[in-house]
């Protein structure tokens, strides 16, 4: 099972995924957890000239699928067949939102691209955390070149994620709360969705 | 004018377009050079992962072209419109040679990947050089990882460029001559090249 985390700068992500992890395997369940791009030695690598000021929106797709497509072959896969839940900081979703609306290549060529290079990978279950860009950005200190941008920016890519989130395995959580509130709101979903595949611990949400 | 260099592994591909150039600027023709994976300063940073071991062919296909992209719209674009003749030490052919036969992904496959990504860029003229594997790992200390494969993967490259170098814009080479000759026949087929085209010099070949 795959489980990623999406949404804007600011968000939640790191944070709730980790407070997931936490709780699944307090359960007895294996949790393997990275954010992307990044995870794999190799990806942290990609990661340092993916945030890099200056490259082209087609570029910084093709570094963000080469950090993927090792991920896949590196951690995700051996992860799953080694019974581990795997729980990511930015998945596909991301790479449909930001290169594909917000740099402006189109979500169907982006989708295209990672189709036929094998980085097409859906996963299970998707919490999109959703928060008012205003209230995210003031809980961080604008670093990279995404964080950097303007306030219109933040409000697009909070936009782009609500209209992509409409597919089944999306979960759009309200993250403008108190951390105890929006954790529990995922783990309860979490749960549920574990029972209902027969994946968990069995518990009821 | 783009021209690129490609063949195997100690060919002379660097020492020949550095000829070539050399050549072009002494008749008044600038002269943009460089090699791929690298390039800009930004591709040479891609280069020392792309030749990291252990990657996956479809990371090195998505890294190649990572850099590509960059270069295209950094130096190859730029250099054109600033009427500069534009030589690269291995481009297209190299990924459908290496990332397409000898690491399996299929010539199809990348080139098309080539063609979604915006970094298939055909040349206007193309060296092959061609020498035996015997004979040209002998002028080099191999030290990558495709430098360092047994001679029977250096012999699939051979042929490899051999069975692609048949459309119109490819030279093949033979290099296992003394330098002075293999860089008197390439000067001669560019000049006819540049004079044919009304680029060049107006110097009959």
């Amino acid at each position: 099972m795959i489980i990623s985390f999406e949404g804007g700068e600011g968000v939640g992500k790191s944070t709730h995924s980790k407070l997931l992890c936490s709780h699944l395997e307090a359960q007895g369940l294996p949790c393997l957890s990275f954010r992307e791009p990044g995870g794999s030695s190799f990806s942290e690598l990609v990661r340092g000239l993916f945030f890099r000021e200056g490259i082209d929106p087609m570029t910084e797709l093709l570094m963000v699928l080469a950090s993927r497509r090792e991920n896949i072959g590196k951690m995700i896969e051996p992860g799953l067949a080694g019974g581990m839940i795997v729980v990511i900081d930015r998945f596909i979703d991301s790479t449909l939102v930001y290169q594909g609306v917000l740099r402006g290549l189109g979500v169907e060529k982006v989708r295209g691209l990672m189709e036929a290079s094998g980085t097409w990978v859906v996963p299970d279950l998707t919490f999109v955390l959703d928060a008012p860009p205003e209230r995210s950005l003031a809980r961080i200190v604008p670093g990279d070149k995404f964080e950097n941008q303007g306030i219109e920016f933040h409000r697009r890519l909070r936009q782009a994620y609500l209209d992509l989130a409409g597919e089944h395995r999306h979960r759009v959580i309200d993250s403008d709360r108190l951390k105890e509130e929006v954790s529990r709101d995922i783990i309860a979903q979490a749960d549920l969705f574990l029972a209902n595949t027969g994946s968990g611990s069995g518990h009821p949400a």
